[in-house]
């Protein structure tokens, strides 16, 4: 994605725009004193965006932010993470609620004057456990009493198997005001998000968490539509393993703080806006396919020409799933029969006679054949990082972007112990 | 599956059955002299019917056999491994025929009164590259001089990545007369086959070849009807790596050399045949569960109690495919919020208040709950080499099993270079 002109990226994470405090602490859910419980507080009541995991089965704190996001304004979030909360049955369902309420009192007590259960509840982690309560209410303490300016200590503590905390933040001018927005990330196994407001199923399919702030002012049904036309071209288009978790989550707070007029419909402000949130959430995007767990190449994937939208989503996901062909990224070997094989149990429609696939733009088939001159240059560009791959299905206008990697021995190791 | 007493196993293969001749011999296709073309005959003409992949990229084999077993009767079958033949264009196409031919005039050769163009043909192997013509010619004039009594070398030719060859062989009494049903098959990798008589996609989705052979006098349609049968219970129930493959292929000769009176629709007789080739069948696909590549363990997994047939099969194969729930398996991890994760994704219903998941019949989960008592029990029965999975949804009374196996480091070690 280019960035506009519209925006400059600025260093800090969800604290960079005005009024936006955060913490992380450790409160002894994981081991090895690790930070596992964060906090993200504004001076000021925020409106809340959302989207939730589309998963059937619901962590308790997505079944609690569903139902809570209804009640505006919200305060802030908090945040476990080594435990998921799901499959937690009623009890979970009050521990998620419970863990709004200590927010809501704690950070009470250090001066911010907020409602009862104004806070919004994430957890990532083991599914099936219940939480430790007491670590979790210490933890909140703590994390109240140590609520900086400073984002770092909260990306932290939202991190599970990921190698690095992920943030970014970028400031543009609207109305002559300077507005800020920015967000922070975990993601590495069990990615495969697909969230909705509603958290409805979607016909397709880690925990992937995002927590976004903005000091913009904005209607809460104008940042909702701005959340869902940048999540539907980031957080929606990766794939790790194409296990999607049981508490994705997206959460975008605006506390106003920026007070220059309201964002309106259609505006060039607005656009603006909307530029600014598709970066930072294609950012961070970005920075959870780099991260996923003991992945060695990260692969963009597009299928293109396809029948309808859904052959073109149905192949694109096919191929960014199968075993066979993530195996074979590892191995830096153009073994494209595999990709030919993945769009054919795809349910997608499929005409070798007009089939291309690109390696970075260079064709190593064409009319369903193998060009075979071209292998070489193709091996070469596999033992990149980083290459992109095009299927022309060559049948219609439709096209399908995911950002994916490929499958390794570690990631093998990781996830049999875990 | 129990045995029934209608028949008893004996020893062989292919050849079992009176009238078949197999051989096996090594063409040069594969490295290290292994064994790489297979014939399957038959001394007299055969009726033959078929189920082939239903993805929609089908290997040239596969659609020279859609078309050719139209026309009855067949003599034999001719396979190569090391090559698919798939998205191979129509020179592949022109290929699979001219092989067809060869095998044909070749077995002519040594008094077998084949016609033209009688054989069936597959390929197993890597994707998109043209078949070594030269060499197969070759080695099909060699394999028709060693035609014998016995399948052995046969089935050790089509292996790929298999660790050992397959088959098994049965006799019955049909009419007062023996009358026997065997078969050999391969495996490995690429491995969720869903074939049908006409190779036409289905809703869901290794190369796996199965060839099947009996003296048993039966009509066409019934052979085709019964086949159809003991697919839908074994080779179309089984999974290693989820990716289904462009030439899984299933054919059954019958050559009618035990003589009874026809078999009929609804009689006993056809009972006992449906009956020996359920098993025969079924015996086949757990040899090629037992031996998917790099796998350690095999799991019999189910899932009950779907409020629709389609539900069930969404959940099981969304489980036995998921990776974070394979790994677990390798791991001897009872990681039971992975496979409420998979089934919440399937596109199935499922209410955790109703859910059982039980490992051996022993319940670990009770109405989305953990039992954690019988967490010790569970983890010690996950160490053996083959365990049962039941996940019980309580919303319906519909059904569906799936044969599977975990993902292992070696699994992608395997795939990464071939």
């Amino acid at each position: 994605m280019k960035r506009s002109s519209a925006f400059r990226t600025i260093s800090g994470g969800v604290c960079a725009p005005q009024g936006f405090f955060a913490s992380g602490v450790a409160a002894g859910i994981k081991k090895n004193s690790r930070k596992d419980i964060a906090l993200v507080v504004s001076r000021f009541p925020c409106f809340a965006a959302g989207s939730f995991t589309t998963n059937m089965v619901k962590g308790a704190p997505v079944l609690f932010d569903l139902q809570q996001i209804r009640t505006q304004p919200v305060w802030g979030i908090v945040v476990n993470s080594d435990n998921a909360n799901a499959c937690t049955g009623r009890l979970g369902l009050r521990n998620a609620y419970a863990m709004s309420k200590i927010a809501s009192r704690e950070v009470s007590a250090h001066g911010f004057l907020c409602n009862k259960n104004s806070f919004l509840v994430c957890s990532t982690g083991r599914i099936g456990i219940q939480l430790p309560m007491a670590k979790i209410a210490h933890g909140i303490h703590q994390a109240a009493a140590q609520l900086s300016r400073n984002s770092r200590t909260a990306a932290e503590a939202i991190m599970t198997t990921d190698t690095f905390a992920k943030q970014i933040a970028v400031e543009m001018q609207i109305g002559g005001k300077k507005v800020r927005l920015s967000g922070m990330a975990k993601g590495a196994g069990m990615i495969q998000p697909v969230t909705s407001p509603s958290g409805k199923p979607s016909p397709l399919h880690a925990t992937m968490l995002s927590f976004l702030t903005t000091d913009a002012v904005i209607s809460r049904n104008l940042l909702q539509a701005c959340l869902n036309r940048a999540i539907s071209q980031s957080f929606n288009r990766i794939s790790v393993d194409g296990d999607m978790s049981t508490n994705d989550t997206v959460l975008l707070l605006a506390n106003g703080c920026a007070a220059h007029s309201p964002l309106r419909w259609n505006s060039n402000d607005l656009r603006c806006f909307q530029s600014s949130l598709d970066y930072v959430t294609f950012s961070l995007a970005q920075m959870i396919v780099q991260d996923g767990e003991g992945t060695s190449k990260i692969v963009t994937l597009e299928v293109t020409g396809a029948a309808t939208a859904t052959e073109a989503e149905l192949a694109v996901r096919a191929i960014g799933n199968s075993k066979l062909v993530k195996c074979s990224w590892y191995g830096e070997n153009p073994n494209w029969g595999r990709l030919c094989d993945a769009i054919g149990y795809s349910g997608a429609r499929l005409n070798p006679s007009t089939l291309f696939i690109a390696y970075n733009g260079i064709r190593l088939v064409h009319k369903g054949l193998q060009i075979t001159k071209n292998l070489p240059i193709v091996r070469r560009l596999m033992k990149k990082p980083a290459f992109s791959i095009e299927c022309g299905l060559g049948l219609g206008k439709y096209r399908a972007i995911l950002y994916t990697t490929d499958l390794t021995e570690k990631y093998v190791k990781l996830n049999k112990d875990e």
